[in-house]
């Protein structure tokens, strides 16, 4: 073999490895990426859920909105049994802060997030307090569920889900519960 | 140049063009398979949903239990505010059922699945029919979320939640609205 050949045949094989490692870089790199975006997007998430729950003190209706998608499912405390459509939520908002005369206070407690790829699923115990227009003061936990969808970047609500248990045999809304 | 070296020079180019193009048929095939698996992801899901279902009608809980990670939390219909862990969700099944003499009819409606990666959620209104210990017969449709994560290759679920709205002014279940 001559020197030439020599030379080619250590740089093909060079251009190989180097291909190889890189691979196998490129893998590990998506790996710790993962992990990495997994951390990040739980973080974002977090946020976004205190960003949700601020202007439900403030009783800011468009900035709650603009958390969701356009074609939001809603599952809401009052009827009707479901909200579809940032429309409907919206009215449902408007329904619910006109039950109470002054501001209300909300408190999210025991935060659980999911999340993995573009999808993230949240779970909460929230705390409302609140006069309502007959003057009597509420003070009461609900359940909280919510699914988020990563849409060009954004976390958007596609799906949320508030209640509190109920006593079937006396038809009551069950609302002294503590966590 | 030798023919030798040209021969080597040939096959060599023909390996890097062979590897680069196995990467871009890798990443395709990756694309591909992404979009695939998520139809398939939503099938499964959707018949994991009935094998929810199924079970409540026969009051199978064992079978029920199957279908829930160990440490699922749950927010159901009945007080607690949330149940956690499957020997609590157990606990809760046993609860729904014994309000119930006879067998009690479980129809999913309106399933709407969203899933990517290991995750997905499900909301559905649910119709549930049966004769309460009293003699008095429900007939009452319920909101249901349900939270899946994919372990070792099986969807389970992890979350979920079960309500009827609630008229807070008056402390009402609001148990007689329909689809």
């Amino acid at each position: 073999m001559g020197t030439k050949t020599l030379l080619l045949l250590i740089v093909c094989v060079g251009i190989l490895q180097a291909t190889a490692m890189a691979q196998t870089q490129k893998d590990t790199d998506t790996k710790m990426r993962g992990e990495k975006e997994e951390a990040v997007a739980e973080a974002i998430i977090r946020q976004r859920v205190e960003e949700c729950a601020k202007p439900v003190g403030a009783k800011d209706i468009d900035r709650i909105m603009s958390l969701c998608v356009p074609n939001i499912v809603s599952f809401d405390l009052n009827p009707p049994l479901r909200y579809a459509g940032t429309d409907n939520k919206r009215r449902a908002w408007q329904e619910f802060f006109a039950i109470y005369t002054g501001p209300v206070a909300y408190e999210v407690r025991d935060l659980n997030i999911t999340t993995d790829g573009e999808l993230a699923f949240v779970q909460s115990l929230n705390h409302v307090k609140g006069t309502l227009a007959s003057g009597h003061i509420t003070d009461l936990w609900v359940r909280w569920t919510a699914c988020f969808r990563r849409i060009d970047g954004v976390w958007l609500v596609v799906h949320d889900h508030v209640s509190v248990p109920a006593d079937l045999e006396h038809g009551q809304a069950v609302l002294n519960l503590t966590p």
